[in-house]
C-alpha cells in the first residue's frame, strides 16, 4: 500500500469551482443541522435550501443541483418527502448525498437507511460505525457519536461503495474515502470539531456543493474534505472552546483560499483493497 | 424625486418604545430561523414564542403584541396554523408580518403564498424575487437568495402595497419600503449580512416588534429596517468572516442607541409612483 | 432558616463524573432549542441525541442513560412520542426532566403538561411562572419568558416536589431546587444568560446528564444549577453584549473544573416548609 501524496486531486481548483458557481444545494436535513448547515454552506459558497415537506420536495430537487439527505430526526412524512426527492435526483440526474446519522440505533431507522440505500446515493458519508451499521443492515451505535474509528470502517466502506457504485467517506480524526477502486485518508481537522454539533451534518452539505456538476465524484468528495479539515485546522489556532471553535470555523471556511490551503492538505492515496 | 433626509421617522423613538415595551412576538417561522429569530428579537428589547401547532396558534396570536408567518419550511399543518393565525390576527387587529421564502420556487409555496396574501398582511417583508413573485402570483427565483437587486421590485413593492393596504418592504443592498404612497430607502447594513442564514428571516421579527403599537406601520417598518442595517454596519467594523459577522450583530443590535444610531442613519424619501 | 453552605454537595465531583461517563441523553425539546442544547450538553461533556418520532422515541429511551420532555414546540405526533417515552424512562428506570416552557400560555399546552405530570418527571425545571402554572394546573405567564421571580414560586415548588415524589428546579435570577424536604438556593449566573434564547432549555439537558447515573438527585439537580451558574459567570466576565455571551457560554463549560468551579459556588441550603 503507496502513501504518495496523490497528485491528481487538486482542493483549492474545486473550493474556486464551487464559488464560481454557488450551487444550489437542497437539504432533506434533521432540525439540529439546519443552522449550522446553512452557514457552513453560505460560508463555502454554496446556496443553501431546507425544503422537505412531500408537497414540493422532488419538484425542488429538480431545480436544485444537489441533494442531501439526513435521517437524524427522521419522522414519516419526511421519509416519505426523502424518499421521493431521491428518486427526482436520479431520475433527473442530480447527485445526492446520504448522512445516515444514528442508523444503528433504532429499527425505524435501519428501515429508512434500507430504503434511501435502495435510492443508489451518489456519495454517502457517515462516521465509522454509522457505515458499519448500515452497509450490514443491522444495529450498531448508540447515538450519533462514533464508537469505532474510522479506520474500522474500510471495509465496510469498500463494500458499500462497490454495492451502490457511488463513493462513501468515513468521517473522524482522519477521514477516508473510497469509490470501491480508490482510498483516499484525509488528516488534518481538530479535535474540537466533534465537541461542536452538526459539523459533520454540515460537511454532508459541503460534499454535496463540491460533488454538483464535478465530472469525479471520487476526487471532489476527497476534496470538499480535505477543504473542511484545512478549515477546522485554522480554527483550532485562535478558539479556546467549542463556542469559539464554531465561529472561527465559518470565518476560516469563508476566508478559505489556495494559499491558505496548500499547505494544510495531508492527503494519502492509495488502491482499494 | 427627492433625496432628502425624511424629518418625521426617528428610529431612536421606536427602538425606545420597543425596549420600553417589550412586546410578545409569536412567530411561526422557519426550521432553519427559529434560533437566530429568537435571539434578534431578545437582542432588540422584545420578547419571541414560536408557536406553530394548529391546536394553540390562533389562541396565542390573541395574547400576543403581533404575529410574523414565514414560509421558509412549510409543511400542511403549519400551513393550516398559519392560516388560522393570520385570521386571528385580523379579528383581534393584531398586526402580521409575511415573510414569503422562495414563494416562487414551487407550486405548493405560490398557494400558500397566495392564501396567505388574502388574509391582508400588515406588512409584507422580502428579498426582490420574492416580492416581485408574490405580486405576481407566478414564478421566479430558485431557492432563498434573491437574484435581483431590491429596485428591480420597485413596481411590484407599490403594487402589493396598494392592493393590500399594507406596508411592503424589499430587503437588499439598498431596502425599499412603502405604503403604496409613501417609498422609503434604507442605505447601510453589510456586504456579510446575506452570508449569515436567516438575518432575513429574523429582521422580519424585528418588523412586527417595531410595528406592534406603532401609530404609522409605514413608519415603524422604516425605522426597524434602518436599526438593522445600523447594527449590521457597526458589527461588520470588526467581524473577520460570518460567524464572527453573526455574534457581533447580536451584540451590536443589543447595545443599539440613539446616540449610536444617529450617525449611521441614512434614509431617503420620496413619492412612490 | 439557616443559610449555610450545604457541605455534602460537590459539583465539581458531579460534574467529573459526567465527564468520565459521557451520559447519552435523549431529548424530545422545542425545534428553537436544539442546536443549543447540543452544543451545551458536548460541552458539558455528555452525548446529546434529538429523537422525537413516535416510531423510534420509546425504543431509544430504553438506550439511552436518560431523557428529556420540553414542550415549547409541541404537536400532536410529538406529545404522543412524549408520552411513549417519559412512560418507557419509568418502565426501565431511567431518570426524565420534564421542562414545562410556556405550560400556562394555552389550553393545549397546559392539557399536555398535565399528561405529562402524570407520568411522575424526576426532575421539572421551569421559571417561576412555568412551575406556578404547572402545580395549579391552570392559567398564567403569557410567553416563554418569566414574569414572576423564582422565589414566588417556591410554595408550588415544594408542592409539586411532593405531589410527583421528584425534585423541583425553579430558575431564574436566584434558582431554588427542592425535593419537597430540602430546599437549595444557588446564585451566580449572569444577566445576559436570559437574552440568549433556550439557555433555560439547554439547562434541562445538563441536569439531565448530571442526574443519570446519580444517587442523589436533589443533590445532582444542584450541583448541575450550580456548574451552570459558574459558567455563565466566567462567561460575563468577558462578554460584550448577547451574542459574545453564548460563544463565551460554550467556552467556559466545556473548560469548567474543579479548580475554577470551587470560588464561584454560592449555595444555600435549608429545610423546605
Amino acid at each position: 500500500m503507496s502513501h504518495t501524496t496523490f497528485p491528481s486531486i487538486d482542493p483549492a481548483a474545486h473550493l474556486a469551482r464551487v464559488r464560481e458557481r454557488s450551487p444550489l444545494i437542497h437539504n432533506i436535513t434533521n432540525l439540529v443541522a439546519m443552522n449550522t448547515m446553512a452557514n457552513v454552506l453560505l460560508a463555502i459558497g454554496a446556496s443553501p435550501a431546507m425544503v422537505h415537506a412531500r408537497e414540493e420536495a422532488a419538484e425542488f430537487t429538480a431545480i436544485a443541483d444537489a441533494l442531501t439527505i439526513n435521517i437524524g430526526t427522521v419522522s414519516p412524512h419526511w421519509v416519505e418527502a426523502m424518499i421521493e426527492a431521491a428518486e427526482a435526483a436520479r431520475l433527473v440526474g442530480k447527485p445526492w448525498v446520504l448522512d445516515p446519522v444514528a442508523v444503528g440505533a433504532t429499527a425505524y431507522r435501519r428501515e429508512t437507511g434500507a430504503h434511501l440505500l435502495e435510492r443508489l446515493p451518489t456519495v454517502i458519508r457517515g462516521n465509522a460505525s454509522e457505515i458499519i451499521a448500515l452497509e450490514a443492515g443491522g444495529a450498531g451505535g448508540r447515538g450519533v457519536d462514533s464508537s469505532d474509528p474510522a479506520e474500522a470502517a474500510e471495509q465496510a466502506a469498500v463494500r458499500l461503495a462497490r454495492r451502490t457504485g457511488g463513493v462513501v467517506a468515513v468521517t473522524g480524526e482522519v477521514d477516508l474515502v473510497t469509490d470501491g477502486r480508490r482510498l483516499a485518508r484525509v488528516h488534518g481537522g481538530h479535535a474540537l470539531m466533534p465537541r461542536v454539533t452538526t459539523l459533520g451534518c454540515s460537511l454532508t452539505g459541503v460534499v454535496a456543493a463540491f460533488v454538483a456538476g464535478a465530472e469525479d465524484t471520487f476526487a471532489a468528495t476527497v476534496a470538499a474534505l480535505a477543504c473542511y479539515a484545512a478549515a477546522g485546522g485554522i480554527a483550532g489556532e485562535t478558539a479556546r472552546g467549542p463556542g469559539s471553535f464554531a465561529v472561527a470555523f465559518l470565518d476560516a471556511l469563508h476566508a478559505l483560499e489556495g494559499e491558505t490551503l496548500g499547505p494544510r492538505l495531508q492527503l494519502e492515496m492509495t488502491d482499494a483493497t
